[in-house]
């Protein structure tokens, strides 16, 4: 009898693991539990809250899609697991038992400071970002201070950056940008830290950007609150300042979701929730679940004055979905081969007009390598690789990914390599 | 009856209205008061105090070449300004009646450190700077340490730093450097400040520049004397240093001269005794009094530890001289139309071989952009330029500065706009 | 009768000074006294120390080259100078009067810290660099994290720097980079400082380049203790640290040797035991004892939190060698013509696949110029130097050396100058 392996979660992380398998082996049952039903390209989304895409061209429904590619598809969330008895139950009530569990659900979102979820808008996912694509238009009829930002534990920095310099581009192009001062407020100890520590000269690099692009920045504080017209945020000191803003988007931390938590604290990491994975992104104690993506736990690279979390890239992930794959199924054939993520990873912000990009390898150190590259034709880059990949969503194409090419061809790395600890 | 507009001041401020309003009606008659028989291009000040330019080649006769274009001259002081009765009233007491008054003096010079005006030489004005021009003779015989720096409440930083770069470069031209060591002393929080809280990139710019010629800094402090061989100057807490100097230029602060003081304190700023407008450049009590250049009352763009002024760079001030122009025409014509100047300026240091410029849209932020350029080019555009505006305050044309071409054509940006709030 | 001059010292400095002589004379007796049977090319010890030069490579043995050149040898250490009677002693008691004599032993290493002596490192000497290759191949089967740095009072940075960054290359070279956090721990007070206040750039250069290159830095620190795991510093206030380290190459500090000491205060400054000279590299109490190289006292560029010394580079001390052969041939001739160095030097770090260099005249601010160039051909420019040094040295080829032609020809700067103060 075929083995079955269940994923719980419709992202980057759930699809790669899923096509991985598919590509691997015939010889196995895929089921994909998504409480979405479709699959979002999350880099995309700062571009969908700036008007710079539109849902459709960004999403892919999930149902035709894994239908096509003989992956059984359950359209509704995962509400609790039982590791003990390798089972998976629904909201519906559908009880659904597995060989291999991969939990790939993504983040819960923990707006951690008061009155942030009603005044700062969010793009961590699709329907967050339309709506701020609605604020961001009615505040461009009457403009004000910008501020974006990251409350503490946030380990995501990425598309906060990326935003503030889109809302700069996306101003100039109106002609507004006079008229708005935007701010970044961090809990990142220096600007350009990444929740990385930095990526080379990646302080340098912002700092620079960020002047010539007349955005300011306050750096190592504590947001604690968002009201309509201000936000409130707390020195290492305990001091309270505030800063005028008219339209602001501050990034949430991100949490394991309930339904990890359900699994019981040998799955869920007491800290934060998050899937207990060794380096082989499976579980130490339920030898067959697996942690795939955001929702996996990953210690932070170094203690921050105000705390701050390791990010995890859609790289990252797409190597984490490989390994995992992989181990599966030589779990299955019974073979010792186990792999683990290198986790080389290239990072790129798009700045509307042009982009900046890091390459990292790894992400976490101490690296072999690291490097960084701006340009327009890093924003053409991003932009192909967009279309690019979602063109290989929709074909439920196995090859290898580009940048995965591009990684082995060109810098010589591999996404994943044999992992003896394990 | 033609309209009379008086303008107090014969520099860049004064020569541009004047022309400004030749050009736009022949229906007005234009008055211009100066105590300096000569149109003096100030950029070019420190050129003359390095010897590089001779008096002669800076300066325009005023007398002829008012004549010339239908302007009436007064070759004295202006002592007094009446505004209720709108009346001027000079040294010699001669009563001037206007129905517009322009006042362009430029500043009073405030050295206001103990012995600045005996030990520090100035490059402030002509005179002053043909003066620094024979004492830089005399150090150059008996070479020593030479200290280049601005008080606190200075408003402008960019000719000191043009100067202290100057200085780098003849003393290397005449094989004398490594004799000299060069400290930079100044009022602002940061290298590159400029009283502007930077432009773009102008720290690191600033900081690496001084490294590769190096020229020592010391920032964030209070000059408080300058002697013959030193310079005293104290830190935030007031702990009182001193450097060896033998060669001193410290700029002085600039603040409103008697004559603004004399039309009372609904024209004289209460801060600094300097012209009080609104974004039309029209003084609120007194609807036909207008300010134009550095006499105008502009608040510091942010607060410093030390304090620092903002500064007025030519091409503000040809900004300010043509939208008053403006909205003088529109006064007399009865029209509701009003302009302010948008404050884009292009600042550009001669450093003697290479120039380095900065570009600021506006120049007050939020910025809509900002750049910077540096190399030989610079040096050869700025010299090009001076030349160009010399021959045309000489020819009294009338047709848009070079500048204002390349701002409108280049960059897309005018350097006047509507203004529907005045 | 020929004068007699006496040479303690093999090295760069030493057989410069020989060299130059006989350029200059043949009317004169050279006698070179030094401890060690070869000439080693000091630059190039990091590259022996990392396996990338062998030992026969970069030394040449004395005896059969200064028998060609007519150079008397002696092949031993001395031990005692006794300045008022002009004589020199060596171990073996032999007795050896002199004319002139120039001191150019090099210094005597000082491994200030606990344990330095044995779980460092040393690049200071070919026999301590070969002994680094064998620990550097076994520390390679077994990578931790590495720490080179510098104890208080250390001169001689550059070295530091460039082995760092060898080790870095060589890690990569053999896919164990990411293995290894490395650490540069430095008494300097910033990144860049180098003894020398910075050059030009150096401070954003050095820390651009450690950040692309994920070599982490610790400044202002006085290490301690080097134990076998772990490296043990302490900071300004006097609290201590550490860090771990399994590979670790801590640079000493240098003094004079005992034989300068012998000389007495006199000849061997108080502060270090170094040789007192004045301009003319002349001591000032016997005029006939001349200085050359590492041995020579020059105090400290500037003050430091923790205590630095200004590093002698390689040539400098060729600037020392001619400055110095020119005065005592011009003695000779009773001319009343001196000579100093200009101290200007090209210093360059290889980096293995790439080359930083820093050119500064003088080393010693106020600087007349600096510069800085990086890239794959200053690593080739420094190998060739390499070879034509010691092709030179070989040849006993008395032509001007190819970075004076270098400096004479393309940067217009003599090695030395006539002085008018000696």
């Amino acid at each position: 009898m075929k083995k079955r392996v269940v994923i719980i979660g419709g992202g980057i992380g759930g699809i790669a693991t899923a096509y991985n398998l598919r590509k691997l082996t015939k010889d196995v049952q895929i089921t994909l539990i998504s409480n979405r039903p479709y699959f979002g390209f999350t880099p995309a989304y700062p571009h969908l809250a700036m008007g710079w895409r539109r849902f459709e061209e960004i999403t892919v429904p999930l149902a035709p899609l894994m239908s096509r590619f003989g992956i059984e598809f359950v359209s509704e969330g995962a509400e609790k697991i039982d590791p003990d008895n390798s089972k998976v139950f629904t909201r519906s009530g559908k009880e659904i038992g597995y060989d291999y569990l991969v939990i790939a659900t993504g983040p819960k979102l923990v707006f951690g400071a008061e009155g942030m979820e009603e005044n700062s808008v969010s793009i961590c996912t699709a329907e967050h970002a339309s709506d701020a694509r609605e604020r961001f238009e009615r505040f461009c009829k009457d403009p004000g201070p910008v501020v974006v930002g990251a409350i503490p534990g946030v380990s995501c920095f990425g598309p906060a950056y990326e935003y503030a310099l889109m809302i700069h581009h996306e101003l100039r192009r109106r002609g507004l940008r006079r008229k708005v001062p935007i701010t970044y407020v961090t809990s990142e100890p220096y600007l350009g830290h990444l929740g990385l520590g930095g990526i080379g000269r990646s302080r340098r690099i912002m700092e620079d950007l960020f002047a010539e692009k007349d955005i300011g920045f306050i750096t190592n504080v504590k947001i604690k609150a968002v009201e309509r017209d201000r936000v409130v945020y707390e020195d290492l000191e305990g001091k309270t300042y505030e800063i005028p803003s008219k339209f602001t988007m501050i990034m949430p931390r991100f949490a394991g979701p309930d339904v990890v938590l359900s699994a019981g604290d040998k799955v869920a990491s007491p800290v934060n929730g998050m899937v207990l994975v060794n380096r082989c992104f499976q579980n130490p104690t339920y030898g067959n679940i697996y942690g795939v993506g955001v929702v996996v736990f990953i210690p932070p690279v170094e203690k921050t004055p105000v705390p701050t979390g390791t990010p995890k890239t859609g790289q990252m992930i797409e190597g984490m979905a490989k390994a995992v794959a992989l181990n599966i199924v030589a779990d299955i054939n019974n073979s010792p081969e186990r792999y683990t993520p290198t986790l080389a990873a290239m990072c790129i912000a798009d700045m509307g007009d042009e982009g900046l990009g890091f390459l990292a390898y790894p992400v976490i150190p101490p690296r072999e390598w690291v490097g960084s590259k701006k340009g327009r034709w890093v924003h053409w880059a991003k932009t192909a690789f967009e279309k690019y990949f979602l063109w290989k969503v929709r074909r439920g194409n196995v090859s290898p990914w580009l940048e995965e090419v591009f990684l082995e061809k060109v810098l010589k790395v591999k996404m994943v390599e044999p992992c003896d600890r394990c």
